[in-house]
């Protein structure tokens, strides 16, 4: 490689890296334990990377943690552009629309990197989203149990301020015991206990009258 | 393992994975790109962890960019019992104390959990610490470089609100460049632009008089 392509290429990386400086500022509906502040897509990420490699011994299949931790840290990007979109969010046109934001907000991102970078990335990003390697099942799984975990410290706020229901809930984690079927298995005991408690409304009573 | 240990030592992980969310609040003097607000720990090694991956070409040695994600993502976790030590603290006490603290910390956090994984990351964390292996050297010179990054595009406002001299920043970077020859002669470049434009203090002229 010759110096103008040399230059080009270390130019090209360090915009991006400037660039993902913008994902601190995407907040997330989920706060942090205590509440003082909802928390955001580059905090989210890094708190479920170091999970991934705690609790990688419960993935249903082995997984190499080395590309799981990777495809965590990076699996927010898009929202960058795309922003945030909450699991439950209640405009249904933003949650039909997220595919379509997120795939332009993953053109203009991962195409301010080198070539081979800016691939490397955006499959592995598109790994993530088809939720089919064990790696990108585990992602899901943590991408699902870490705002869990938050939201249970805080006795289920997060879910109150929103009025989601039980079935919301089930939905939304439809495949996570695919990535783990223990973690999963701890997950309903949480889901149970915030119906009980009333943190979650059990919306079963709903289909009975 | 029969399920009493089984349930312990999950409980001691979902204990430290909760313990984590503190790294969050702990504030740093780099401010964001913008200055809305400063960072935080968890952000900064969020933010280290993909510029390590991106930016591995330039590390002098060969390293095992996984160790040195994990490296990097847990290397701070210390401060959420000894909150964040400035590069230029002008207290020196609490930067001779940063050590003791910091070692205290590592203490009460990893035997949190399970003995085999807080024997791990401990191991990880004093690897860090002692510099020496290219995983490690790599990751200071992220460390290093990431707040650069961040305040070179704020036109150095951090360096001046701190009133820190050009000999502060080339003390501090002393063995930023046995991580990354490459990446310390760009970061050169970077402290020189800055003694230019008065951002940094050029303190060689104090000595000429």
């Amino acid at each position: 490689m010759n110096e103008e392509n040399r230059n080009e290429r270390w130019e090209k990386q360090l915009t991006f890296c400037r660039e993902l400086d913008k994902e601190k500022s995407i907040s997330r509906v989920t706060h942090l334990i205590g509440r003082a502040r909802p928390e955001n897509d580059a905090e989210h990420a890094w708190h479920m990377a170091l999970m991934a490699y705690l609790l990688q011994e419960y993935a249903n299949e082995p997984i190499d943690i080395g590309r799981t931790i990777l495809m965590i840290l990076l699996h927010d990007v898009v929202e960058i552009d795309a922003g945030d979109t909450y699991a439950y969010d209640p405009d249904p046109t933003r949650k039909a629309s997220q595919r379509e934001r997120e795939s332009a907000a993953a053109d203009r991102l991962f195409s301010m990197l080198p070539e081979d970078q800016g691939r490397a990335l955006r499959s592995l990003w598109e790994e993530f989203d088809a939720y089919e390697t064990p790696e990108a099942r585990f992602a899901h799984t943590m991408d699902n149990f870490q705002p869990m975990l938050l939201n249970d410290a805080n006795q289920g706020q997060d879910w109150l301020d929103h009025g989601i229901v039980r079935s919301q809930v089930l939905e939304r984690n439809a495949k996570t015991g695919s990535g783990s079927e223990t973690i999963w298995a701890y997950m309903q005991t949480v889901i149970d206990k915030h119906v009980r408690q009333g943190s979650l409304r059990d919306d079963r009573k709903d289909e009975d009258q």
